[in-house]
């Protein structure tokens, strides 16, 4: 049986890196998965080879317009589209149809935090894309609609779960994320351009404004059962690709960088996905470009009274696109790493 | 029957790029392909988590001595070793080998070429690894030496070879190839720091002094059979990875855009790794980035009397590491396509 | 005396460069010049420091509309406007105003090349703004009206110069100009976007398409009286500011590396801001970043049988700006050097 | 009276950075300074031209060896060399020359601090040279003796110290410095390599490990008479030139982002290199490259708990050469600001 695919906002970032991670999966190899519809807005009516030539077994495909006919028949339909926007296309889908969002609209489960940070309807919350919080994959498991996670949550949440969950900290974050420039989606802006960009730091929606705060307080009190400080301070630098977090916390007595380390080796034993860095080698993001991996190190600063731990992901595959295959992939009952990358195209 | 491979200079750029290849190469899932000893000087001893962390599913393997000795034992050896004792160490292997050099040792064919470029004794000359030059498959399956083709030469002799091959510019080409700075490799040095290159654009090894000169013009030649004049500029740019080379040259009568944009597409109809672009796209090397691809774009500019080439190529892949892959799988008579990555990570 | 001064387009890059430079001039520090209206149109009625943090001294100034009215009653009018609104705003300027237009309207002397190039009417030609060209400063000096050259002709034509005017080679230049990012303008734009740029390269406006093309043969021909052709590929590179020409040409015979040198600083030696660069030194943009130089190496490519001579410059500096404010320097009588620098911020 | 100024270490980034502002200052310019001897080690004997070519109006300069003996006849000597040498040429120096010191020798007051951090003997403290510590510039001036400060503490110390100052935190500071590479120094290492730099991102030196972070420590300390908890976090990224630090630190009662703004601006309003900028603009660094400003803003994060400081200064510029030149004018009874830019080359 083949299972067809849509991908709607497929010339965006996180459409076309969902397409290259498709068009490199067994299945889709196999037979058992068919690329079907490709649509989009502004670029409807467009050649593939027009708009991604990097992914040439796909050059000839025609993108449609997204509408919800254009959708139907699918088994499987992954939504790249803005937030709003793709909560109105997705109620539209039928209920059988595996629908993985990788727009915000579904993954705030506190109607409060939704309306106060995003501030119209809350459409409700789905079953949410982190297979590696623990009892997740039961939930995601058959699932028909899944809320593929936000980058920065994913990065934050993936580093500061051991620490919480184990009580190696007290539940007070203060993260701060360093994100390439396609975190900010390929939509015209001056404050984006390579020459704005390129050579220049800055910090943006500081001091709690950013809608990925929530988002990570979330995670984070779905594994503790309480509530959480989290200072979150977000800041473009010049690369295209990954994010690396940076989070200190108060540390509780006892722990050392030996007994954190092994916590968090512990805690993510059996995650493919994850690697905790042997001690002494920091994550880089470099080595994470293209992958589905986050690559982690933690560690003690004694005078501080903190513990740090950073985190590298690729925003675009294990903070999006990666994450939104990998739910699929265990939504239906397929290898969860299948079509997933782990070697990184470095440098 | 598995095949035992090994990877002499396995820490440099040339030598991770075959590694990543290898590890998602199918015949190394199915078992065909073994990945035996990794070989360097100064990083023996070291796990490979600690020196390339973007390749997690090789992390354990630990760093052996290059010596014939490490390197016997292997049906297939790659060498990515320093100009000069990559012959040393060839010489050493044994005949059924299948070796593959990606250093410049066995690539020229003319001992006075080899003397003036590199100003010691030929080491003679092995099959040359560009299986898209006509005639060149047949030599390279079933042979036992591959001379693995530099980077620039490479983007060069793709984007000049239907043009010289079909008559349509007079054999006086001008070259400029724009590189991103890991073509210099894994070395420390002051001019290729972060700080030098970020920001900056820098020709080099200008006015015919750059060793690939040679490589070019013995390629263009092997095809016309006529001598050629090749003025080559290579440009260091603020990117990791990519070369992209503008090539112009006295354009014959007759030849248009559309019938050169035809010649062009005919040449490489049976080409996987060649990419004529649709009239009116541009090469662009993040379309390319981590792939075994050739973009390539031809126009006439009437005004000027030139024909206008450009190609994109990674320099590491399909420059290096993606072209000795892709000769290995012919030599050995596999799929010549098998573990060579076509969809770029882009943006 | 005081002369005052005008921007219209103070927020584009052209415009704020030429603030950089005028609250760094000595007659501004002097009181000889003063800085009146900073003009623009969607960001009229914002604060400097909201638009440009880079400029302290002026975070005060508040953007007023670009109309002739706000242009009205200063001695010194400095045009940074997308060509066509130029001209329009240029001729409702008094003509004892002393215009300095940074867009095409008034450079090319040849209405079929306008027409041909950018469509239009043509607004007529200027005094053209490249002083190092012979016999430029006497037309510069008292002029009223200047036509500010393009960041392209001004990095070609200066390097080309020498070699047309003393016979160095056949008038046929083959001209790679690599330039940053902020070369496109400060205009929100997909293709321009830092994801997009960065960790890339791209040609465009490829073939003779690029409309800086006449703006060079027209300086050539000034100088030489004759015909020349000129295939110009622009190409696209990351980094924020600076341009890198190659340019190659048939040589004439009798011409060595040494001649060629002595003669090209013969010919510049009167030149502040023309440095003929000791041999075996090459051009690097993040040498001139932010100043008003033109870094200059040639050579013979004796096997070629070809001159390749390479430039670099800022395209926001000697480019645009700095050339602007060198040509104000003329006119007005004042140091040609003043306002200008000449050392750049490397690394 | 002319006064003969020396610097030691002339070809590193710190050396060519004071060279690049004392060429533009006005006491060079009015003959009151005098460009004496310029020193290094393995560079000796070349020419700025052949190693600073961004230098033209040094470019027929000579690099001597650094020696005593080369640095005497001197009425200020500026020492870029590395820790430890620093020291061994300063005490060789004579009492009455004027001595700024680049390195990090002199600038930690406690022995303990120097030997945990440095691991040698102690040369002892000098006065330090950030001038908008409240009452530095009393010990700077008439002083022949002074402490460059470190480059991180100068944008962490600027951030910190109102707060600090006027009780505005906690005495947890949770710092986060992001920096371009050029910090690293002129040094060749793999690890700093355009190609390992560009596109990632690396934390380094973490968990209280970087030196910078007890001098960062005693700077509070100096203000508050208070230990103070310091967790820092130096991160590598992809620019040349320029730090970007978070801070964020436990809030006081009562404090909100008016009141914060206000105390920071009171704090500073004498001050002519630091900029609190207009609330809602955050800094960046591209808007400080290449002046001796520090931009600053400053927030409260009411739902964490926190106050956020966020700093942007140049490395080169504030963070070490335009500090030097700052504390020379102090020491000598200058101007302070002079010759020192506060306009930024952007984009």
């Amino acid at each position: 049986m083949t299972l067809k695919v849509a991908v709607a906002g497929a010339t965006g970032y996180a459409g076309g890196e969902i397409l290259r991670l498709l068009q490199n999966h067994p299945a889709y190899h196999s037979g058992e998965l068919e690329i079907g519809a490709l649509t989009a807005n502004s670029n409807s009516g467009q050649k593939v080879s027009a708009l991604m030539p990097n992914l040439p077994s796909l050059a000839g495909r025609t993108i449609m317009k997204t509408t919800p006919e254009n959708l139907a028949g699918h088994d499987v339909v992954f939504l790249a589209l803005p937030h709003g926007y793709s909560a109105e296309i997705a109620t539209q889908l039928p209920e059988e149809t595996l629908v993985l969002d990788c727009a915000a609209d579904f993954r705030l489960t506190n109607e409060a935090d939704w309306v106060k940070y995003y501030g119209n309807d809350h459409a409700g919350s789905w079953p949410y894309g982190i297979p590696e919080i623990p009892g997740r994959r039961d939930v995601l498991a058959g699932s028909r609609r899944v809320a593929v996670p936000g980058c920065f949550p994913t990065g934050a949440t993936l580093a500061a779960l051991p620490a919480v969950a184990r009580g190696l900290i007290e539940p007070d974050l203060s993260i701060v994320s360093i994100t390439g420039v396609s975190g900010a989606g390929k939509k015209a802006a001056v404050s984006l351009l390579g020459s704005e960009t390129m050579g220049s730091l800055k910090a943006y929606n500081t001091a709690g404004r950013h809608r990925h705060t929530p988002e990570i307080a979330q995670n984070i009190r779905e594994v503790t059962g309480e509530d959480v400080r989290v200072s979150f301070t977000p800041v473009l630098a010049p690369l295209p690709r990954g994010i690396l977090t940076t989070i200190t916390a108060p540390l509780r007595e006892g722990v050392t960088t030996a007994s954190a380390h092994e916590a968090f080796e512990e805690f993510y034993a059996d995650e493919q996905f994850v690697w905790i860095l042997p001690a002494g080698i920091q994550p880089q993001t470099q080595n994470v470009v293209g992958t589905n991996m986050c690559h982690i190190q933690v560690e003690v600063d004694e005078a501080a009274g903190k513990l740090l731990i950073t985190s590298a992901i690729d925003n675009l595959t294990k903070g999006t696109a990666g994450a939104a295959v990998q739910c699929m992939n265990i939504a239906l009952g397929w290898d969860e790493a299948a079509g997933l990358p782990t070697a990184a195209v470095a440098p």
